[in-house]
This record gives C-alpha cells, sequence and structure tokens, in this order.
C-alpha cells in the first residue's frame, strides 16, 4: 500500500488519498474491473461469433409453379456466408474475440516499469469499439431486412420461412453488443483512472 | 510559457519538458489538435447528414405486364425514409453534427478552473464512435445490397435504376466515415495526452 499525495491546481497539497496500488501506479480496483470488462467482452465475442459461425438452416419449401400441376418440394438453406454482412459480423467478433483473449493475459501480468503497454491497450480497445459497433449495425441491418422485408425495393422476409437462422443472427447480436459496450466501458475505465491521476 | 518537470520512477527529476500550456494543464498544441478534430467531425457529420437527408431520386421505368400489351411507364422513388438503416444513419449523424458544434465551442472556450469538462467530452467522444460506426455499418450494408443485391434470398440490386440516389448514399457514408474516424483520434489525443500527463 502506498501513499499518494494529489497536489492542488496552485501547487499546494490537494488531497492526500491512500490508494491501493500494484506498484505500476494503476490502483488495484481498475486493474480488476479491467479484467473482468475483457473477460465479459472475451466471452461475449466468443459466443457471438460460434454462434453466427455455426448458424444454419435448411428447409423444404413447396413451389407452385402452375395451377394445374401440384406444389413442387424445394429444399433452401439460409447460412452466414450468403451474407457479407454476416461474414463482416464474424470476422469482427473472432479478431476481438481473439484480441480479448490476448489483453486480457496481458493486462493481468504485472507490468515492472513504467511501460506504455497500458496506453496501446486502450488504443486497441477503440478500434474494437469502431469495429463490433459497425459489425453490429451490418449483422442488425441485414437481420432487420430478413425479418421485416422492405417493400419499396421489394425485397421480401424470409425470417418467416428460416425463423431458426433469425433467432441465431438476433441472439448473437445482441450477445456481441454486450462485448462492445464492455469495450466502450474499457476506454472509458483508462480515461478516468488516467484523469484522477493526472495532476 | 511554464516549465513542467516530469518525475522518474525511482523519484528523481526525469526529462525536463517546455510545454506550452493554456494554464488549465493542457499543452496548446492539444487543444489545437482537439479543435481541429472537432472542426473535422462537424464539417463531414454535417455533409453527411445533409446528403443523405436531401437523398432522392425520382425514375420513369416501364413494365411488362403481358407480352400482347405495350410496356406500360410506371414512376418509382428512392428516398432516406424508405429505409430504417438510412433513417438511423441520418439521425446519428445529426447528433454527431450537434454534438460536434456543441463540444468545439466548448473545448475552445478557456477553462479557469481544473474541471471535468475534458473527461466529460471524452466520455461523450466514445459514445459517438459507437453511434456513428454502427450507422456506417447501417448504411453501407443496406447500400450494398442496392448495388448488388442478394441471390440467396432473392433481393434483387436497384442501383442499376437508382444510380444518383446510391451514388449519394456511397458519397455520404464516406463522408461520415472520415467523422468517425475523428471521433476514434479524439479518443485517442485525449488517451495520450493523459498518460503523457499521469505521474
Amino acid at each position: 500500500m502506498e501513499s499518494r499525495v494529489k497536489p492542488g491546481l496552485d501547487g499546494t497539497q490537494g488531497t492526500r488519498n491512500q490508494v491501493k496500488e500494484d506498484g505500476v501506479g494503476t490502483p488495484r480496483t481498475v486493474r480488476i474491473c479491467d479484467a473482468v470488462l475483457r473477460l465479459v467482452a472475451l466471452a461475449a465475442t466468443l459466443i457471438a461469433a460460434a454462434v453466427i459461425g455455426t448458424a444454419r438452416q435448411t428447409k423444404t419449401v413447396n413451389i407452385q409453379v402452375s395451377p394445374t400441376l401440384p406444389p413442387l418440394p424445394l429444399t433452401v438453406a439460409a447460412k452466414t456466408a450468403y451474407s457479407s454482412a454476416f461474414v463482416y459480423f464474424l470476422i469482427a467478433n473472432v479478431i476481438a474475440c481473439v484480441y480479448s483473449a490476448i489483453s486480457l493475459a496481458t493486462s493481468t501480468v504485472k507490468r515492472d516499469s513504467k511501460s506504455n503497454i497500458g496506453l496501446s491497450l486502450s488504443i486497441i480497445d477503440i478500434a474494437m469499439v469502431a469495429l463490433l459497433f459497425s459489425g453490429n449495425g451490418a449483422a442488425l441491418t441485414f437481420g432487420l431486412l430478413g425479418k421485416h422485408g422492405n417493400s419499396h425495393v421489394q425485397w421480401q422476409k424470409v425470417c418467416n420461412v428460416f425463423g431458426k437462422f433469425c433467432l441465431d443472427v438476433a441472439v448473437s447480436s445482441m450477445v456481441s453488443l454486450l462485448g462492445s459496450v464492455a469495450y466502450v466501458l474499457l476506454v472509458l475505465l483508462a480515461l478516468v483512472s488516467l484523469h484522477k491521476r493526472s495532476p
């Protein structure tokens, strides 16, 4: 435990805070919050990537070719690879998942000197916010089009046929959103922590 | 001009930096970069919102109802309100534009005491990153579907009919992306600046 003196703006000594530190200037509570958020992000992006990556539905629908003929059975399939939006969403979550694991391992390792690791992690965290939110926007747009269609451009809804696949997309998007929020909170945590420590 | 001493980790005096400051501890160059980036974000989101908000195209296409009848002329229209993705993108850019103007005015006002304005702005900046990137993901997904269609779900491309509208969407998305990157850089600037100032 270390005593830290926070100087006032006029150069005089300000409030004296007792802050539990780990020897590198970052309070222990901040590091614990950081690790928990990275764990949440890791779990969320892993689940999101696994769900969208394995989402697949095959269904047999009856097509009426002519009023005089009986309906013809037709097998149709829905899978992630059929939409570039879902592929982008999957890649974004895989990247975020791998980075979450690496950053979790890096952030929990005790640093023995004032290093730029924390800053580097925060910089990549912001990139993850951008990557994940753009992926979520893409996946949700395609998913909502599948659910409701768009009558103005004659795009019919398909979730009435591929209900299970659409549910997988919805679950994956919601879980990924949780991971995205975790990354927003990680950047906020770094900002607030640095702001409190700055003179 | 003020002389600032950066202490070493062992308590000894480290490098002595001459940093131009404005009296509140933020180097002048950082504040100039901050203002320029907010100006870029303001201009980009304003242009993006204006372009997508006014995008509209009406066209007359000939529809062949029957092989024995002459083609019937049909007037079709494309506008932003026809897609929830474009509406979301427009709202995101309007919010970011209004906030850019407010934050630019706030950040250029000289602060006479150590305040949390800088931190508050950075927190909202992260929210803007999330908002703008999700909006970009949504608009680009709908735009690319309009350009290429999706044969797996029988969604036909429409940009061959609404070329001007699609061009407006592309321009708006690219300009908005510039604004989004400006917000990423603003958060990075705050992080690096705070990191440099922290003991």
